[in-house]
């Protein structure tokens, strides 16, 4: 028998910020929950489309053209190769698309970069 | 530059119940924006899981096993193969996550059935 997941529910295995939860999959595609605050660094996955969906609070994502800001309910998928930081002026809560086979801050590495077996835990 | 959807505003694209509008896209994944009430027909995706998150209301999935009742908030992954049908008591919103290539009701052909044109349009 299958059940669901609620997302708020979810939201609750995670502990620290910028330490993303695998909380679903669909496809070759992993869902993760993650709580941001301040911002985590320049980076890009190549290959590989990131969507960043809102669930709480605000964020800012920096690209090289500009900033874009997200608030609560909205959602934007960061194509692959682009170069973005996202910043959290207070918590916010994001849910994550992106393929399995991503890495957390693309080929930066820095003491928040989490490994996917971390966000599996 | 890259610029935000509003879940809630996307949805105002859907006119009709049980035809989904594809709203955004993430690697191979389109997400689609549907209003559901009844039910739809009893269906299967082979190869391709297609996920359940409800925006608005509440649904229930039937399963050969029995029913999943899904509220505001939950999501669900229907696995690739697995027979399922959709029953809305009252209006829900659902976001869709599924492969360009899903069949909006598989393999069963329904006057409701869409196709991905329709959805796009």
């Amino acid at each position: 028998m299958l059940s669901p997941t609620t997302l708020a529910a979810a939201f609750e295995r995670v502990t620290d910020y910028w330490s993303p939860k695998v909380i679903g999959r669909v496809n070759n595609q992993l869902l993760k929950a993650a709580k941001l605050k301040g911002e985590l660094v320049w980076h890009a996955h190549d290959g590989e489309d990131e969507l960043f969906y809102i669930v709480k609070g605000s964020l800012r994502i920096e690209f090289e053209d500009g900033p874009v800001d997200l608030a609560q309910g909205d959602f934007l998928t960061v194509p692959s190769g682009v170069r973005h930081n996202p910043v959290a002026r207070e918590e916010c809560w994001v849910l994550l698309i992106e393929p399995a086979s991503t890495k957390h801050t693309g080929d930066e590495m820095t003491p928040r970069t989490r490994s996917l077996e971390e966000q599996l835990s």
